[in-house]
């Protein structure tokens, strides 16, 4: 059961983006796996991919596209992940980017292929062959909520959302989906991400956006601290809107990025609460820390670390746990004396020892809930980091335990 | 249900040593919680303590009183950590130093305090005050098993291990100790652990000898990652052997070596197969590394990985989990073309990709064991490394959800 999270309504149309979705029998159990997302001339578009050594073959070849051309087809097939397949999965993606390409009626470099799903098996690229051109008659802006739905593997619920605000009195939209629920400690991106706007922006104040947006979103997030082979994450501005384009970092760039920043971080939150087993949406916040690096760092250990995980799926304020993983964050200067840690607004530790007012019962009343706050209050410079994270539950060992079976 | 580990046997006394064990009431459940290692004037000690910064009272005395005098006693309670309690928990600790000085007879500065069991708790003092008298009284030198059995907490079964070796026609004994079975990323030592030979040996050679062994034995396993407070592992040497003392590094040093090393890795390897949860006992090997530093890190990173440990549990040979932990492994440089991946002698990755004559069927058969060897062939270096580690089952997330209920 995902943590509040509740199927995405009022999804608005980007103008200039269209999406389609179907079943091709890359899923065996026939549910929608080919989702198509095609861009309108004169877009610009900005994407960043994972950061493990081995890429699986669509990433690779994603970003050598990129580098050529503006791309008008993103080509994303949940079921099969397409990686750790070599040469073979290589061709395969170049093959699939052939199919959409004559399909569409555009040309292969213009497509950027996407996969997710189990590694290590071969894409069947027939699955393709017999549907694409039904699906590009699909071709649709209302089909947001489709393409969620398309690209999800172990999600239970499609992730997306839109936001609109004003830039000179003129409205401009944001439309983002996202997966992933497994195997979740992106590193540049999430499984996968595609939002798309129809405001006019600059390409190297859109790549500067991405990652800027994509740093506090999907890059502070956490189920499993597993990497994935297959991380991107797509940025889409078609221009379409009426309002001036965005060329410079005025006032008119914060408004852009504060918007945008709000939709990855909506769509990051939404793998948290929809991560494998989870029944518990957690957030990790370090303040007071000598720089962001050491925030995050202490952040994302004590978010990794199995003991606070099924602490926090006991409901347990074992407070302990959390004091052993800061104890081994991989940080140059910690003074363990110093530092105070809360669950929401309750003090578990003061000084580095036991807070002397705490009492079990305020930290369980904590602990109880749902969504909960840890806060590591280092005292001692002026940096912070947020993390998001899940509990360990028995789903999640039940769920990876029985993933291909 | 350990994996494959017995109840010890056959454990032979140390001349110098003797142990005793009692029930003191820190566990409510009646069982053994204090224990006694007393030491013959003379001897010769080194120890190593947890790198985690946040070290538990009694690791920062037994640290101090070591640095000023030889060590008399050994006073290690389980059920209670005494870590993150502050000043109380190092007035207590300092407080059962002098109730055992007293009842033994030596100085307080004589006697190393070691505590394990739940973090943040007060040390009940009045269980010292109790039966530490009683505890004395029953010192012997044939107690191992009885002062196994007394440091265990999660742990399931005892470990312990005696090994005899010569050294110029003159035999020598080595006993050693250990517990632990969750909160497993040891930091320069485990849990707890405790080993003595009658050998005669120079002060800074034992501790180089400690220092080696405990590197590639505690420092070498893992369970969930997590570096206990409390880590501690002693080494001491009596001198009560007829043999020659080791004064340099000579032949015999190399033989007491490799004796010393492989108590410490069958105590270390004990740890793992009573993992919490454990259904296997599994071997990371990473060769062909281009530093030692590499192949560690890289060993960790699979160990680490919670998709690799649930699909070890599901004996699902998953192999792209592993390849996904390599590819996110934080070293320098990794050509992914190049390496290969073995489950015990079966080849799974061949350059980076799935080895052709590979199948499930081969793949599953060393799977379906309950020792399992995965094998990361870097071929880029000479260097490597093991790291043994235990699956994530249910029951790891059991033991962890309920531990302080």
């Amino acid at each position: 059961m995902p943590v509040n999270l509740v199927e995405p309504e009022n999804l608005l149309a980007i103008d200039g983006v269209r999406l389609s979705a179907g079943a091709s029998g890359i899923k065996k159990n026939g549910a929608t796996d080919i989702v198509l997302i095609e861009i309108c001339e004169g877009a610009r578009c900005s994407a960043v991919f994972t950061q493990n050594r081995f890429r699986a073959a669509p990433v690779l070849i994603s970003e050598k596209h990129l580098e050529k051309t503006p791309p008008r087809l993103l080509l994303i097939n949940s079921g099969n992940a397409n990686a750790g397949t070599g040469d073979t999965g290589y061709n395969n993606a170049v093959n699939t980017c052939e199919l959409a390409a004559t399909a569409l009626g555009c040309k292969r470099e213009e497509v950027l292929p996407f996969s997710t799903g189990v590694i290590g098996e071969n894409l069947p690229v027939e699955c393709f062959e017999n549907s694409l051109s039904d699906i590009v008659g699909l071709l649709d802006s209302n089909n947001w909520l489709q393409a969620a739905t398309g690209i999800m593997t172990t999600d239970t619920v499609a992730k997306a959302v839109s936001t609109q605000f004003e830039i000179d009195g003129e409205t401009i939209t944001i439309t983002g989906i996202a997966k992933g629920s497994g195997m979740i400690k992106p590193n540049m991106a999430t499984m996968l991400g595609y939002v798309a706007t129809d405001a006019s922006i600059d390409s190297d104040l859109l790549s500067e956006c991405l990652k800027s947006t994509v740093e506090s979103s999907f890059n502070s997030i956490t189920v499993d601290g597993d990497t994935s082979t297959n991380d991107s994450c797509v940025l889409i501005a078609t221009g379409k809107a009426k309002a001036a384009g965005i060329n410079v970092k005025d006032q008119r760039y914060d408004t852009f990025l504060k918007a945008l920043n709000k939709v990855m971080q909506t769509l990051a939150q939404a793998i948290i609460r929809d991560a494998e087993g989870a029944t518990k949406f957690v957030e990790v916040k370090v303040t007071n820390a000598l720089s962001y690096a050491d925030a995050k760092t202490i952040a994302y250990t004590v978010a990794h670390s199995p003991l606070v995980k099924t602490a926090l799926f006991a409901s347990d304020p074992n407070w302990g746990r959390i004091l052993a993983a800061v104890g081994r964050a991989e940080i140059d200067k910690l003074d363990v004396d110093k530092l105070s840690i809360f669950l929401d607004d309750v003090c578990i530790v003061k000084n580095g020892g036991r807070a002397a007012d705490y009492t079990e019962e305020a930290g369980q009343r904590v602990m109880s809930q749902d969504e909960i706050s840890i806060t590591i209050d280092l005292v001692e410079g002026d940096d912070s980091a947020i993390v998001w994270t899940s509990d360990l539950s028995y789903d999640y060992v039940k769920i990876n335990a029985e993933y291909r079976t």
